[in-house]
């Protein structure tokens, strides 16, 4: 990735010197990520492989770069400042712009995110136009069509911050599987062993493992946005409950709550300035709410369905074994 | 193109509703273009087949859908509320965070856009993916490539916006190279040429070509923007002055003004709340300190080039003749 990038770089250097930004900001942001989608495309290729190839990492590599352009609309949307432990891309351009005194840094620093963001795009499609003729049509198809479909389950999402109609469970399990899911994990899944020429069903089995890995991935990821604190997660503190995410968390809250504790909440939920224990308020609300219990019961069926799908693959134990130390692994994780 | 976007709504739908919107004002929005880098590619690719073939027009149609999805970011940061004579895409959304008695409607409206601009990129690729395997590496990296360097050049235009920084006349015509010379004229004349496996020398004239073409009608936008009127050119009169474009009108403009003129442009320029009377001033002063004849210069200088480039492609007196109408229209549009 860092090769291709500096290759873009030069390349591009002709154009302006804002190309100097791919090697410098945008690749300090794309390495700070976790890298899972990337890693995951090379697992899945190693699952029907021996070894890595240059091809598999250019797939991986192109996953991550478009992934991290994904992050940097979505961080506009979301008007976060912080993410992966640093200040967001369109932060970064809002204090160039006030150490310039441009009139409007919040709109400059937006501005240039949406530039950065497509940028990422078509470099992440440029480098996927190296993958080999025989896999590059049904590789780039895939990619464009599920990244379609994690674009319009974005746009549900910010609907969803705005308005104050209540999503019900499926609507937001369904959300959870094409923005996390689908996009997260099927797709890596899928690509790898497109990649590595495997049969359609093996693909769809992987498929399947992924949407229902990918709801319990965005489940964590939810509860560590109510739980987690600023220092080991890289993002500010309740967040979700700030932009009035519809997580599952919230849903379960709100159908416990009290007329009461409903109005404690709205005045919480989608306030732009709430305290820290305002955030400790929903927290112990969850618990005494048994939300937490509702929700592992949901988290506890789809690992059910998931190791089903696992033993479907017939794999040899090891590699059964990857898949679920990565169901494990995201039980324990804290960021 | 409409048959495809039905075909990926019915797709699609299965995600959620936002869906319908790719059929409706997405659709409506793409339709109303000029559909010159669409036809373009066909053009191009008419010099060297008899029929246009589905694949060329699955290849117009994908450019198409980048395009529209770039301008709909464009309208984004640079705030313009109507394009092609319609509301904007994120104004539409704006309108409706409006109706729904949203928090913020202007941050609505441009998330959403932001995400419309995406997913119209991943259903331009997605599209790009039909192409056959022959051709669909070369082209889709050249896509991808000439979109990086347009965005790159699009970051340099909205700093520019910002900036008190003056552009040199040099900088400028660069960004007129890639904003719209390579990406409008270059890529799609490239594009049909490769889809009819020609060489890389008729490939390299016809870039060469289409660059100073493309500065020739940046030229003419700008004179447009500039003087055009609203029901003609269908965006408000005078945005380019309002975004404090740098452009090479305003450029000479500030070139040859005296500090007393300078002082009343710097009031004018990137205010968004002139009216009507400053537009005219500055329409004025731009005929009288002799601007529009110092960048006709550069524009002859230009045409003969082109001319001399279309020679070298040995056309048919017909095909020839084809390039040269082309240019001949863009000296006369005023839209």
């Amino acid at each position: 990735l860092e090769k291709f990038l500096i290759e873009e770089q030069k390349n591009l250097s002709k154009v302006n010197s804002w190309s100097r930004f791919i090697t410098t900001n945008f690749f300090d942001f794309l390495k700070n990520g976790k890298m899972i989608r990337g890693s995951l495309v090379l697992q899945s290729f190693l699952f029907f492989e021996d070894n890595i190839s240059e091809e598999a990492i250019k797939l991986a590599s192109a996953i991550e770069l478009i992934h991290s352009s994904l992050l940097i609309h979505d961080d506009i949307m979301d008007k976060d400042s912080f993410r992966r432990g640093q200040k967001t891309i369109a932060q970064q351009f809002r204090e160039i712009a006030q150490e310039e005194k441009f009139q409007n840094s919040e709109h400059f620093g937006n501005s240039m995110g949406i530039s950065v963001g497509d940028l990422g795009f078509f470099l992440g499609f440029e480098l996927l136009s190296q993958i080999s003729k025989k896999y590059f049509n049904e590789i780039s198809f895939l990619v464009s069509q599920e990244l379609s479909k994690v674009t319009l389950a974005q746009m549900d999402d910010v609907y969803g911050g705005f308005s104050c109609h209540e999503y019900s469970k499926e609507k937001i399990l369904s959300i959870y599987r094409y923005k996390t899911g689908r996009y997260s994990l099927s797709l890596p899944f899928m690509l790898g062993a497109i990649l590595a020429g495997q049969s359609p069903k093996t693909i769809t089995i992987l498929e399947n493992i992924g949407e229902n890995m990918g709801v319990l991935f965005q489940i964590k990821d939810d509860k560590i946005n109510l739980f987690g604190e600023s220092e080991e997660t890289g993002k500010p503190v309740g967040s979700d409950i700030r932009e009035n995410k519809k997580t599952l968390y919230r849903h379960f809250l709100y159908e416990a709550s009290s007329k009461k504790q409903k109005k404690e909440l709205n005045i919480i939920f989608g306030n732009k300035d709430i305290n820290i224990s305002q955030v400790e308020n929903v927290r112990t609300l969850v618990k005494e709410l048994k939300v937490l219990e509702k929700i592992e019961k949901i988290s506890d069926q789809l690992t059910i369905l998931v190791k089903n799908k696992i033993e479907e693959l017939n794999f040899t134990e090891n590699k059964s074994q990857v898949l679920l130390d990565f169901l494990e692994y995201n039980l324990r994780r804290n960021k």
